[in-house]
C-alpha cells in the first residue's frame, strides 16, 4: 500500500493539511480552538490510534494558525509513537499522576477561550475543561465533520478496499450458513473470513437468523439455524489505515415462501429507489425518503424502524446521517450507507445494505454482491 | 451462582436498594437528579450491559425519590432485555430515528434542574444535555463513587472469584512463556487461559518482554523472547456479573542478573510496605506513599513513574485511585489494585500487583501467587 507512509495512517503531509483546515474551519466558526480527545477525530488528526480513558489525552488546536500541542500522559507516550505526531513536530505536554492535565490545556488555549470538543470526549473530562475555561464547550462536530466527510482520494480508496473485502466475505458465506449450526458457529467463521480477506478485525457481525432478523440490533445468539430461515447478515471491520465496511445481504435457506421473496424484492427496489436520488445537492433526508415512501406506498412503511444510513469512514457511524430531519446537502466525496430494511416481530426481517460514495453526477456503490434474496441450499 | 438472577446480573432487589441510595445521595448533594447513559454506572444501577454511541440510551434518577425512568432508542430495545429494568418496573421513553431524545430526558426532569452525569457519558449526548436544562451538569462520580467504590459481600464474593482465576492463569504462565516465542504468541495462549479460568473475556493482557517491559503500557508485539529476559505480565477480565480481575507478575527466563534480583526485592518489599498500611481510615495517597518512600529511599523513586494503584470492580480502572493528591480515607469494602513498578529505559522493568479489598483492620488480598520474581527455564 504505497499510500501509507507507516502501517496504519497516510504520510505526514496528509495530516498537516488536515489539522491546517481544521484550524481555519474553527476561526471560520468564531472558535479559539479545538480541543480533541482520543478515538477518531484524533486518528483522522493526527493518525495516531491512541486510547485512554480516565488519563486525558488530548490534542489542542488553537484556531489562530498556532502549532498544535499535545497533552499525554508520560506513561502513555509511546501510544503516540504510531502516529505523525513526531514527524509534525507538535510539541508534547507530558504529565505524571497527581498533575493536573486540565491546566496544560488552559496554557495553550486562554481561560475564557471559545473551544470545541470532539464528540467522544467523556464527561470526565469535558466538565473539569468547561470549569477551567469557564465556559461549556461547543462540539467540534460542526467544524470536523467539514472535513470528516468529504473524503479524499485516498480515503476513497480505503473504503473501495474495505467494500470489496466484505463483499468476498458475502461471497462466501454460503460455505458457513446452514441448517444446523448456530448463529454463532456461523458468526465466527464470517469473523475469520474477514480478517483472512484483508481486515484488521472483525468489528461487528450480525447474524439474525429467522424471528432474530426481526430485531435490527440483533448481534448472534446460539440459536440453531433452520431450514427455510430468513437470514440477515451484516458484517463489516476495518482495513488500514481504518477505514471500515459495512454491507448487509439476506439470505434464505431453501426456497422462499412466496411473500417473503415479494417484499424482499420490494425492500431491493427501495434500496435502489435510495440509490437512485443520490448526487451532490440532495440533502441527506430525500434519500431517505425515497426508501421509505417505496416501502410505505406498499404497506411496509411500519416495518422500517430505523433511519436509512450513517457515514462511514474511520468510525462505522458517523456524519452524514441519512435519516429524516438532516436537510444538510450532499456532496462529492461523502460517503455513506443506504441499508432500509424491514421486520416482522417474531417472525423474520430482511435488510439490505451498500456503502455509496457521491460523485460528480450520482454515486459509487462500494458493495457489488447481489441485492436479491439469495436463496442457499436449505 | 446461586446470588445471580440472570446470567450476568444480580437479583432485582440488589438494584433497588442502589437506585434509592443513589438518589438519595443525589438528594444531600443538593441535586435535582442523575443523567446516566451506557456504561459501568448503568451496570451497576441496573445491570444493564447495554452499550450505545450516537443514540442516546439513559438512566434519569430523580433525586425526590420518584420512579426512575429510561430513555431508550426503540431499535435498541432489546439491548435491555437481560437487565434489571422491566423487573423494576421503570418507565420506558422508547425514540425513533429523526425524534429529539433530549427532550425526553427534560420531561423527567425539568429545565434548570441541577443534574450530574456519569464519567463516560460523551460529549455528543452531555452538550445538548447542557444546553436544553440550561446548566452544566456536573460529574456524577461525587454520588455514584460513594457507592459504587464500597464493594458489598456479593460484590467482593464476585472479585474474590476473579482474582482465583487469573491466580490460576499466572500459575501456567511457564507453560507458555519461553525463548524463542513472540510476546504475541505467549499472549494468545495466557488469552485462551484468561477465558478457560472462568472469565468472560481477557479484557487485556501486557507481555513486556526486555527492553519493552521498561514501558508501562505496552501491550504486546512480535518481539521474539529471549533467554535472561526479564517479562512484565500484567492480566485481567471480568467474570459474571462483570467484576475484573487485575494481577502482575514479572518473571525471568534462565537465573537473573544480580542487580535484577536485588531491585525485584525492593520492589517487592515496597509492594508489601502498601499493603501494610492498608486499614480504614488511611488515605489513599498513603499507600501510594509507603510504596514510594520505600523505593526512593533505595534510589528507585525517579524510576516509579506512576501511580500505586486504582479501584476495581465493574470498571478495570474506577475510584479510589491511589495516588497523591487523593486524600481520600479507605474504608471497609474498598477494593483496589497495589502495583508499584520499576522502568529502566531500554533495559527492563518489573510490576507486582494484587488486588486488595479493605477489610475492618487492615486487608484481604485477592492475589495470593508468589510475589518475587519468578524463575523460568531460560
Amino acid at each position: 500500500m504505497n499510500d501509507l507512509a507507516a502501517p496504519g495512517r497516510f504520510g505526514v503531509e496528509v495530516y498537516r493539511a488536515r489539522l491546517e483546515r481544521a484550524a481555519a474551519l474553527a476561526r471560520e466558526a468564531g472558535l479559539d480552538g479545538l480541543v480533541v480527545g482520543t478515538g477518531p477525530d484524533l486518528r483522522y488528526l493526527t493518525g495516531s490510534r491512541a486510547h485512554s480513558f480516565e488519563r486525558l489525552t488530548a490534542l489542542v488546536v488553537p484556531a489562530d494558525g498556532g502549532t498544535p500541542t499535545v497533552v499525554v500522559p508520560r506513561l502513555e507516550l509511546a501510544s503516540l509513537t504510531d502516529s505523525a505526531v513526531a514527524e509534525l513536530g507538535l510539541p508534547l505536554n507530558d504529565w505524571v499522576d497527581g498533575v493536573d492535565p486540565y491546566a496544560l490545556v488552559t496554557r495553550a488555549l486562554p481561560v475564557g477561550a471559545r473551544i470545541a470538543v470532539d464528540e467522544a470526549l467523556p464527561a470526565l473530562h469535558l466538565i473539569p475543561l468547561a470549569d477551567r475555561f469557564g465556559t461549556t464547550p461547543i462540539l467540534a462536530t460542526g467544524v470536523l465533520r467539514r472535513l470528516r466527510m468529504i473524503k479524499d482520494d485516498a480515503e476513497v480508496e480505503a473504503l473501495r478496499r474495505a467494500g470489496a473485502a466484505i463483499d468476498r466475505v458475502h461471497a462466501r458465506t454460503g460455505e458457513w450458513l446452514r441448517p444446523g449450526r448456530t448463529e454463532a458457529e456461523v458468526a465466527a467463521d464470517i469473523s475469520a473470513a474477514i480478517v483472512a480477506e484483508g481486515h484488521t478485525g472483525a468489528e461487528f457481525v450480525i447474524v439474525g437468523s429467522g424471528p432474530h432478523g426481526a430485531d435490527p440490533h440483533h448481534e448472534v445468539s446460539e440459536r440453531v439455524i433452520e431450514s427455510g430461515d430468513v437470514v440477515v447478515v451484516d458484517i463489516g471491520g476495518p482495513v488500514e489505515p481504518g477505514y471500515n465496511s459495512d454491507s448487509t445481504r439476506t439470505y434464505v435457506l431453501g426456497e422462499p415462501d412466496p411473500v417473503v421473496a415479494q417484499r424482499c424484492a420490494l425492500l431491493e427496489a427501495a434500496q435502489q429507489a435510495a440509490v437512485d436520488v443520490v448526487r451532490p445537492g440532495v440533502t441527506a433526508e430525500s434519500v431517505d425518503a425515497a426508501a421509505r415512501m417505496l416501502l410505505a406506498e406498499h404497506g411496509l412503511g411500519e416495518v422500517f424502524v430505523h433511519r436509512t444510513g450513517h457515514g462511514i469512514g474511520l468510525s462505522v457511524h458517523e456524519e452524514p446521517y441519512i435519516v429524516s430531519g438532516n436537510d444538510i446537502p450532499l456532496e462529492e466525496g461523502m460517503a455513506f450507507s443506504i441499508e432500509p430494511g424491514i421486520y416482522f416481530r417474531g417472525e423474520w426481517g430482511a435488510r439490505i445494505e451498500d456503502i455509496v460514495v457521491v460523485t460528480a453526477d450520482g454515486c459509487e456503490s462500494l458493495n457489488r454482491r447481489p441485492h436479491g434474496l439469495t436463496v442457499l441450499p436449505g
